[in-house]
């Protein structure tokens, strides 16, 4: 069966009515809308309306803060420190993207550490609100309250899978890249584990530190392996340490704290080239870099070399021509919020 | 045969004296001498001394500038660019440590970008010096004239291996992270090549883009594979594209100008905890974090789970009490440049 088309403007007025209904101010339900509708358009369905029911869940349970604004910790300028107080952090993410690239337009970089977000989805769907700007985008983000990835060589969680993103303007599209410092996420495990699929190859460790294959073993007793697995799984530990010091150091709270529930420690910043070398010149060299990787003779086994956001960016066009295809099962997942809040379901195009 | 242990002040003061033969002015000798040096105190002897020779064959050349100071092509503030000029790129990242650290105090983060530096040895050699000041810091670097590692995909090298390395303070030691994004490095690749060994796995492809354990073919017609390797390389991919857009795109220089011989971009940030989220809090956060991987209990196979850089200090320390073994032949290779400069050789403690 071919899963049904949807207008992505519908699908965001739709999942705006879900958030305003739920209790959410301002324009928090159109941003964390078109925050999630943004992730499927991309690609990332693990990180997209997926995460609704959840959010309208922690929302209805009062561990999501629903009204208001971040307080400022701290504000120096080029960096700020918010207390996110449980806000939505899809929303909290994509203002911090630009309140970072207002500032990187005044100091060169604007940084912005979060402490005590909640859970902000998919990080690849922030970014174009600074590369549409022209400036270089970080965003990281960690969950002080859960862990599901051990250090390397350990076999004891100690970090989330710890997500770290990044948007290069080019002269055509931005390159955006979105990987985690672990081989995988606890998304893709859920759903491997939900659908009774393996990982395909040793990316979790069993609860005695054996490799293994199996995402509900990682997803329980068991650890998921750092990037570089069991051959070098020192440089996925090394990212961990970084996200975790960036998100949870810099906001001031984290781990040690103890927290409880879903959250998240968020790190932003955003880079100018103006302020730098040049925009020009900043161009000129990551056009250069994305024709150089899309040229790349492919090696055996492969199509095509592509660049990070490349297929995304295709799939995110063809969407809004005709329609976006989410992923299965999805949208029934929001049934029961629609019918609740009466709100409309929202119809295929 | 056990290699004689040398006094690391003898060392760094028998190397300051090679390059201030070499015509190097000012603190460039000592500081040259003192970064290669601590490299090997920490066990990084690949970007040691065993890259003196080649940075005094540069000098000899005229390919490494002897004198003077970078031009400072912008100055924002919170953010720098400098051009390196090709002067010796360990002074030149050591010295931007330096004043990342002094704007981070003033701006909350400090970041120089610097086009056409020299090669800059060991990136975790710096880290120190911001951490030793209560910063966090990063340095990556890439060199836009060489290129060994392919797009996650490809057979083709773009991008060099692109170390990222990161100094993180604790209530105790620093955490001194320093990865590349691809799986191993031409340093180690040559090292291996020469002793006749293989990889320990598939970190590279042949020239028909098909995996191969051998630096030889990877040194050669070959590609470095990225960190994640052929099963989820895509995360080296990602840091290689960020890791050239902060180094060649933000300052300016890079790969599109088709530069020739060793040289370096480069980029260090710092990041002072005192204008996000408070020291005390920030250091409450890494010390927890420090003490939970110490305390990891290990996986199969491990012995003990350490943090980055662990290995290393302590290393020094044992080296700095009883001497300091080089990794066997390195000495020798300085041997003629001390005839020639009428420099007298080190002795041994």
């Amino acid at each position: 069966m071919t899963e049904p088309r949807y207008r992505a403007a519908d699908l965001i007025e739709y999942t705006a009515a879900l958030f305003a209904t739920a209790g959410c101010d301002g324009d928090k339900p159109a941003v964390i809308a078109a925050g999630l509708v943004e992730a499927d358009l991309l690609g990332h369905s693990t990180h997209g309306l997926q995460l609704a029911p959840t959010y309208l869940k922690e929302l209805a349970a009062g561990t999501m803060t629903p009204t208001g604004e971040p307080d400022v910790v701290a504000d120096r300028g080029a960096v700020l420190t918010w207390d996110g107080k449980k806000l939505p952090g899809v929303w909290l993410a994509a203002k911090a993207v630009e309140l970072a690239a207002d500032r990187a337009v005044k100091f060169g970089t604007g940084t912005i550490a979060i402490r005590r977000g909640h859970h902000i989805g998919c990080l690849a769907a922030f970014l174009q609100r600074a590369t549409d700007r022209g400036l270089m985008v970080l965003v990281a983000c960690s969950d002080p309250a859960f862990a599901s990835v051990a250090p390397f060589g350990g076999k004891k969680a100690v970090f989330t899978p710890n997500p770290i993103a990044v948007g290069i303007p080019t002269a055509g599209d931005p390159i955006l890249i979105d990987i985690s410092a672990s081989i995988t996420t606890n998304g893709m495990s859920n759903r491997l584990r939900r659908e009774g699929k393996r990982f395909p190859g040793p990316w979790a460790l069993d609860a005695e530190g054996r490799p293994t294959d199996d995402p509900a073993a990682a997803l329980t007793t068991g650890t998921l392996l750092p990037a570089g697995g069991l051959d070098h799984g020192h440089k996925g530990y090394g990212l961990a340490l970084m996200i975790e010091a960036l998100t949870q150091g810099l906001s001031g709270f984290g781990r040690s704290c103890a927290p409880v529930g879903l959250g998240a420690g968020v790190f932003v910043q955003a880079f100018d080239p103006e302020a730098f070398g040049g925009r020009a010149d900043f161009i000129r060299e990551t056009e250069w870099l994305a024709n150089a990787c899309r040229a790349c003779p492919p090696a055996e086994g492969v199509e095509s070399v592509r660049l990070p956001g490349e297929r995304g960016l295709a799939r995110k066009r063809r969407a809004l021509a005709e329609g976006l295809q989410l992923y299965p099962g999805i949208l029934e997942t929001l049934e029961p919020f629609a019918a609740k809040f009466g709100v409309a379901m929202v119809k295929p195009c």
